[in-house]
């Protein structure tokens, strides 16, 4: 089918769906993790192709792993579903209502956006995740996956489509793009018509791309260097395993540090024997020319490491002056996702949780914390480190816009 | 100035302006209200030289009379920026509140979105009401205006941008971009390093060229192709002023209605005499050829008239067969601003409001509410007709975004 046709069903769906009761929602839902169940081999299967493919092509050991499905993820993406049934529906909800002055009585009440389209890279458990979040707030999807991930995403997206349609779901709110070129990808971003949003999920390169070229609205997501901030005033004992955890727990995730800023007051000892025990633990640590001072064995860091995203067991740590240059660090070289600042002052915590730009701001604890989840969203379907819309994680509600309605019984203009 | 430098400014003025008060926010539009008024003679110096140009090039009547400051329209934008400091400040609202699992407090706060790109073309009124409200949301702004106004705007832009600082505003807050040089545009557009969002105001063209090319997220504002749907159950007394409210008493402005669509079952009498007393009114009425078959004066419309949004004394009128197909029609041509459904069947009235996807849907009402201070947001930036970030009329909080603020002791994920 061609790319124009799967978007024109989908805007189809997006009309069926848009009124669809909460309950009709949860069935096909739950018809879909049924049919996860019942027809895994055919998605083991579809996935073993992927995995040999990858190996062949010489995927790395790491990407290679995140194509794997196996049992264990299987009931990973089974669960999510049926979290998703728990969670409640944004649809409906009334967001405030009114009288104007004429009478007319006003509300503002939340609807689905109607097409997401969602382009992603090697995971093809997002293809489960995405379609799951999008019915359940109401809009259709268009599912673009990465190439590695083909078939199982074809398996996938053909359990869930045929599952959801025999449980009551509109025929094209759940379709893949299963042809690779990457002009469909350029058609998808331009048919503003069509589509309401696109979400990437993925590299910096594919979403810098997609902003540059797109005409339908974007949400970017997850772009996230770092940093926390060890003020003069820190409780040192307390820093410690905050900073190790931020750093070490979970390092290619977004919401890990890659960068801390010390306060020029603070006990070098305390940092030499910082910077030692992450190296005990396997960090690579890059340092400014004072921070080097104390460590000697750290590597020097240059401009660049200053705005490098490692997602990976290395950290760069840097001297500062006072709160303010901290700050104006921050402002430069951070992606607006996750800040922290650890100090027992409470004036240098409302300076910096006020004047610090960024999805979510943090005194003393771990930055780890940015997420769906643990903020009680259920799922999310990103970590948005844009302003415009959603701003943090994504949860259902990002999924939706809001519409105002209007009665009255004849009011005119005068 | 480059704009890059102006950007910076802008950006570094965004810092400054997030944390400033709202007593402080209020003393600075107080003081630009004052210095319009005791300027006002270099506004109006300015603005001679405009239409001057404007009418040697052969601008028409109608554009001439847009460019045009007078006492009465100076007083406007004075009273504008007054009632600007009577809003509420939505910067610093907490949306909600919660602690997480682990202890941690956790809240959401309305903040400023950073630096707003206005690109708009022939009212200079803009120039003054897009600073205001950015200035009372927190947010600077950098002004593009049309250059038929060049004079006009230079001249605003200076009073604002003096009389503010004097008063407290940082420099860079309210910037104008002087240079009519269209790549001048192009280069604001794509800053999405430094620039936040991007609000055209003006003609189709204008915003389609902006949104093909920005990579900063734009809104879209002002699309207007409205509609009226007269159910078969409708009061066709109450109907009558509806329509001609909806269509005549301002048909320049994108709430005012293009089409008309009327049910098969309603009276022909009706339809008949309706035509007669708008064209009576000066309304020229296109029909589709069952509305021609009552009333053979009328232009036969083409597919072309569906889809254009007249903006003057000019209507269309189409026959249909049901609820659904007026539905339909409206899907397929509508911008998604406001449509209202005349009945007084309470199931085809709560069909309508759920199953038509726009900014504003109404019931036994004119389309003609739909505008940010009829609903109480004091003044508006524009009508967004797009689906994300803000939809409908979008006053201050529009001009906002939100973060996450969360305070711990210490905690780490596990």
């Amino acid at each position: 089918m061609d790319i124009r046709s799967m978007a024109q069903n989908s805007r189809h769906a997006a009309r069926a769906l848009a009124v669809l009761g909460t309950k009709e929602k949860n069935q096909i839902l739950e018809a879909m993790a049924v049919a996860l169940e019942s027809r895994k081999e055919e998605v083991f299967k579809a996935n073993k192709i992927d995995v040999a493919a990858g190996k062949a092509n010489g995927l790395s050991e790491a990407l290679v792993d995140r194509l794997i499905i196996n049992e264990a993820r299987m009931d990973g993406m089974k669960e999510g579903l049926r979290t998703m049934i728990s969670l409640s529906d944004p649809v409906g909800e009334i967001e405030s209502g009114w009288k104007l002055e004429n009478g007319i009585h006003a509300s503002r009440i939340r609807v689905p956006i109607g097409v997401v389209g969602m382009i992603y890279e090697s995971r093809p458990n997002v293809t489960v995740d995405a379609s799951g979040l999008a019915l359940k707030s109401g809009n259709s999807i268009i599912l673009r996956g990465g190439k590695e991930a083909i078939e199982t995403n074809k398996a996938l997206a053909n359990i869930l489509g045929e599952a959801g349609v025999a449980a009551g779901m509109p025929g094209g709110a759940v379709q893949l793009i299963s042809d690779t070129n990457r002009d469909l990808v350029q058609e998808l971003i331009t048919m503003d018509d069509l589509v309401d949003v696109i979400i990437p999920r993925g590299g910096q390169g594919l979403k810098k791309a997609i902003v540059a070229k797109a005409s339908v609205p974007v949400i970017i997501t997850g772009a996230g260097l770092c940093h926390i901030y060890v003020d003069e005033n820190a409780d040192l004992d307390m820093a410690v395993p905050i900073i190790k955890n931020a750093k070490i727990q979970r390092p290619g995730v977004c919401n890990a540090i890659e960068t801390l800023l010390v306060h020029k007051a603070v006990d070098p000892h305390w940092i030499e024997s910082l910077v030692k025990e992450l190296e005990d633990q396997g960090v690579d640590v890059i340092g400014c020319e004072k921070i080097k001072a104390i460590a000697p064995q750290v590597t020097l860091a240059t401009d660049e490491d200053w705005s490098t995203e490692y997602l990976a067991l290395k950290i760069s740590i840097r001297m500062v002056d006072d709160i303010d240059m901290a700050m104006d660090h921050i402002e430069l070289y951070g992606t607006r996702h996750s800040e922290s600042i650890l100090t027992e002052n409470i004036q240098a915590a409302e300076k910096f949780l006020n004047g610090v730009d960024a999805s979510a701001v943090y005194v003393n604890a771990s930055t780890r914390f940015t997420d769906g989840s643990v903020f009680g969203f259920g799922g999310e379907i990103g970590i948005s480190t844009q302003k415009l819309h959603a701003r943090g994680p994504m949860g259902l509600q990002a999924l939706t816009t809001t519409k105002y309605v209007l009665r009255g019984q004849g009011q005119i203009r005068v």
